[in-house]
């Protein structure tokens, strides 16, 4: 599957993050940069730019914050093509912390956005853009977006901002490959002038599948983490996607000393992947902060007192 | 995704069962059966039928034999519309071992083959039709088949061969849904008068993913095991399937007590699933059987080393 316009994005760091408080030290991250490298990926997330105001640096690692200083760290003396980029969250961001594009050593900034908060992320989209950044709006939990709603923010972004990319986020690993290529289509039917990404999370082994078929309909920002990586789940494996582009840039061989050399040791302390409880909030389209609660608890195995507990809510 | 002609067929203990020479106890394969019955799942295959002119029972559990007085034991006492099934490989039964269906607690016969071996598998397959068996041909290996001669075995299968079913098995975990869904058109366009079925091994976390494509185009015989449990990387987990298809007939619960109870103990002891020299395997479409050997070996994480020398025949 060789098409050019093809663009291969590791969050990594950034989506694993999400497992341990954004405390990855210095050493792991440069090494997941320069593995990215020498892989060819075009780009690395490496983290979130949250307001230091909302969020205290004593409980967190420096990777929810990312400060210019510190990504100058892991890339200095690496050469490398990979573009780096950040997450910021609506609502979470202090704007003021954003330096013009031409003193930062960021790229790209992606604005994480549910559907209802559209005219919030186009708004930092914007800023952000005419601070010279590459810019995305990532619209999490699609799964459950009602479809007018959808249609009328796909339209706004079309029309009303600047970003290059607008990304389908399947934060609860709900989709399969029918329901990717509907909202594929219906995202490239509106956004004629935009990139489509993908996102995808593995709570049912199909974020693979699903970002197959999303470059199957010509969807060219691909998401993926180094062994998938990521949040409860995880995310799209980066080997098995690399492995799969037959695009002569991309060399898997580095990624594979990398999971050898960090990921093999690091699964040892860190739970991700597939586990049942994250299989049952994909299957159910709930969010997996239930079944990392669970994971967290006695009952960690207890997988049909959580399945029920999912089944119970009356709501009429 | 309900459709009534779906049939659900597990094969934990047969497909399983290359991971430990087939070497079940009898408790944990009677929890299997019964959890199998009390989920609503059409077909349980339960071993290989091997000769024991072949292979000595002192090297192997009683599941590459599959006696039927091993079979009657199992199913003993426990309430089930769940039919039995055993695999035989071309060359590896004694046809003599198999009595007539109605002195057997058998229901099925699975004849799995290569492409080559056609004619070998059609004379198994309606001597066990003859008998009183439902009866398959698996094609193995079908990522490797030419197309002019499987078009040839697919003509012979429809106009020679008694089998209710033919298979698509993706051996090497290799193929991904365009292929499966190119595969699943050919095999229609030829077999008018017998179902299609999909066994697909997860080397790239595909499995689910193809077998939802089989669906999609109509495949009415799909193979999960619980668990994924299955030789290398394994298999669709029938789990996933089973929350995926909305036949009322199923019922998840009593796979995820099986899970709790007996799989996530077992993979302590175990190991299969996703794996990177599996993944390798799979992405350069290689019998698994090198990576195998890698994980018993030393060098188990070298994955560059193990990539390369997959890459290091000179062959022309």
């Amino acid at each position: 599957m060789f098409r050019e316009k093809i663009k291969v994005f590791d969050c990594t760091i950034r989506d694993g993050g999400l497992c341990n408080n954004h405390d990855f030290d210095d050493r792991f991250v440069r090494a997941v940069y320069k593995a990215l490298s020498e892989a060819g990926v075009d780009y690395m997330e490496i983290g979130y730019k949250n307001s230091k105001k909302l969020f205290s640096p004593k409980d967190f690692g420096k990777w929810k914050f990312c400060d210019d200083a510190d990504i100058e760290k892991i890339i200095e003396g690496i050469e490398s093509k990979t573009k780096i980029s950040v997450m910021v969250d609506v609502d979470r961001v202090d704007i003021e912390d954003v330096k013009p594009k031409k003193e930062s050593p960021v790229d790209m900034i992606r604005v994480a956005s549910y559907v209802k908060d559209i005219d919030k992320a186009i708004f930092l989209v914007n800023h952000f853009a005419d601070k010279g950044y590459e810019t995305t709006v990532n619209i999490m939990a699609i799964s459950r977006a009602l479809d007018n709603e959808l249609t009328e923010a796909l339209d706004q972004r079309e029309n009303e901002c600047k970003a290059k990319v607008i990304y389908i986020v399947d934060s609860f690993g709900e989709l399969y490959q029918e329901t990717a290529e509907f909202l594929v289509k219906k995202f490239k039917s509106i956004l004629k002038t935009k990139e489509i990404g993908m996102h995808a999370h593995n709570n049912q082994q199909l974020a693979f599948g699903n970002t197959i078929e999303a470059i199957i309909h010509n969807v060219n920002f691909l998401d993926g983490t180094v062994y998938g990586l990521g949040r409860a789940a995880g995310n799209c494996p980066l080997e098995l996607l690399i492995g799969f582009l037959k695009n002569p840039k991309f060399d898997i061989r580095p990624i594979l000393d990398l999971i050898s050399n960090e990921f093999v040791p690091l699964r040892e302390k860190l739970e991700w992947g597939y586990i049942i409880p994250y299989a049952i909030t994909g299957i159910l389209d709930e969010h997996p902060k239930s079944a990392i609660a669970l994971r967290n608890s006695i009952k960690k195995e207890n997988y049909r007192e959580f399945y029920e507990s999912l089944l119970g809510d009356d709501l009429d």
